[in-house]
């Protein structure tokens, strides 16, 4: 089964386009927990134990892990193999490099850290990506609109026929298996809805709601029409207002999991 | 003092633009090595040990490392303590995430693994590089102009003010303490001389000369022009022609400090 594929059983299966954002930043965790590496594994094994019953994706940011070296490259490894295998496993890695040091940044994300798909950057074309896409069963999402203002100053370079749709352009052309999708920012919601319209193809992870202030509706009606997609929330849910720890979690899980839930 | 200062001080002393890439992929590695983290652990030290002498920088390739898990990222920060502190660490790791995520990015390669600059995307534009040069000490390399042929899908883009030169426009605004510099493939002799004539402060680091086929002289004169610059070569020094380990590298290594020298 390709990626795709795999992507639209998990969202069905849960009801909800919902990604989780495993972002773990060690100044925000909870009183209970240490501000170090364990400290960073316990509160995300218990941030998955709260959250899996809700959502089909959890997105893993490797910046708040390599924070800790190789350290956070183990307990990277370790939290993966608590997630249940229903649940698809974004690495939220941004790579994209020439072609040798690319097959090797896949065999590392999607074989000894067992990504489902990884976050790529396709400043390199597309020789950077065909790596991660060798295998219909993984997948990728390439960054297209990012939902950073500074995004702006190259994605929008080419007058009338931006980078963004240049680089939209390029996954269509790559998405040949089945496993080819985009990094749509929710805090764009104009680029969202033209590419949507454009490459209709091609799902969706959206970042930006939430606490980048994007529009949900948005976000859940481009998922709709392509039938697949993840709207990630990250802060939102690991760090919600409130202090018990991990109800508020789970609630702040359940409404998101309700905001992005599949239509009709 | 600032990072260019630095790269020209460590350019100066070992009067070579040299830079040795340590992209120590396992299926090279001569019969003596095992092919396993050990195995490269031990090529790399006695590389380093070979080549220490004749370059003032080593560059790094995260990919070679990340394949092998968290151990991988263990024998890199092991490797970097091995070098002596007159030679500039350069992590190849094409990294470029919001800010937030850059900053821990930042913090991971510059703190942790205690490199001196880092290879960036700029696909997010300036706020995911401005992380990595908040410290004058610490520098990037952004990629510009990169040495592989699909680069130019993306990079070329934009009619007669194509990518590369937005780019560059951006690298060179945010040259305020003296450590930005680009990512510029030998393999684009035009685009090398065209960027070295409009953003004259900025280094470049220079792949693809070696085994890719990119100019040397072209490169050597780019580098001289500004003062400083750095030409990597990998396959070329790790894995030379001839049996005799590390016999060959260090022939090598002298035979590319010299055709790198400074001029004049």
């Amino acid at each position: 089964m390709n990626y795709i594929s795999k992507l639209t059983q998990s969202v069905k299966k849960k009801n909800s386009y919902l990604c989780v954002g495993i972002d773990p930043d060690p100044h925000k965790l909870p009183e209970k927990f240490e501000k170090n590496v364990e400290g960073v594994f316990n509160f995300c094994r218990e941030i998955i134990a709260a959250t899996k019953e809700f959502t089909p994706a959890y997105k893993f940011n490797l910046a708040f892990f390599e924070i800790w070296g190789w350290q956070g490259w183990k307990i990277l490894e370790e939290l993966i193999a608590l997630v249940p295998d229903d649940i698809l496993l974004v690495g939220d890695a941004k790579r994209g490099d020439i072609g040798n040091s690319s097959q090797f940044y896949a065999k590392a994300l999607t074989e000894r850290l067992k990504f489902d798909s990884i976050t790529l950057s396709p400043y390199l074309g597309s020789e950077s990506i065909l790596p991660f896409i060798e295998d219909e069963n993984k997948g990728c999402f390439v960054l297209c609109v990012t939902s950073n203002p500074s995004g702006r100053e190259l994605q929008d370079h080419g007058g009338n026929y931006p980078l963004y749709l240049r680089t939209a352009e390029i996954c269509a052309s790559l998405n040949q298996k089945g496993n080819v999708g985009m990094v749509m920012g929710a805090t764009k919601p104009e680029q969202l809805i033209e590419v949507r319209q454009q490459f209709p193809t091609l799902p969706f992870l959206i970042p930006g709601v939430g606490t980048q202030g994007g529009e949900i509706q948005t976000a859940v009606d481009v998922c709709q029409k392509n039938g697949a997609g993840l709207i990630n929330v990250s802060r939102g849910i690991l760090f919600p207002e409130g202090q018990n720890f991990p109800e508020n979690v789970i609630a702040a899980a359940k409404k998101y999991q309700q905001l992005f839930k599949i239509e009709g």
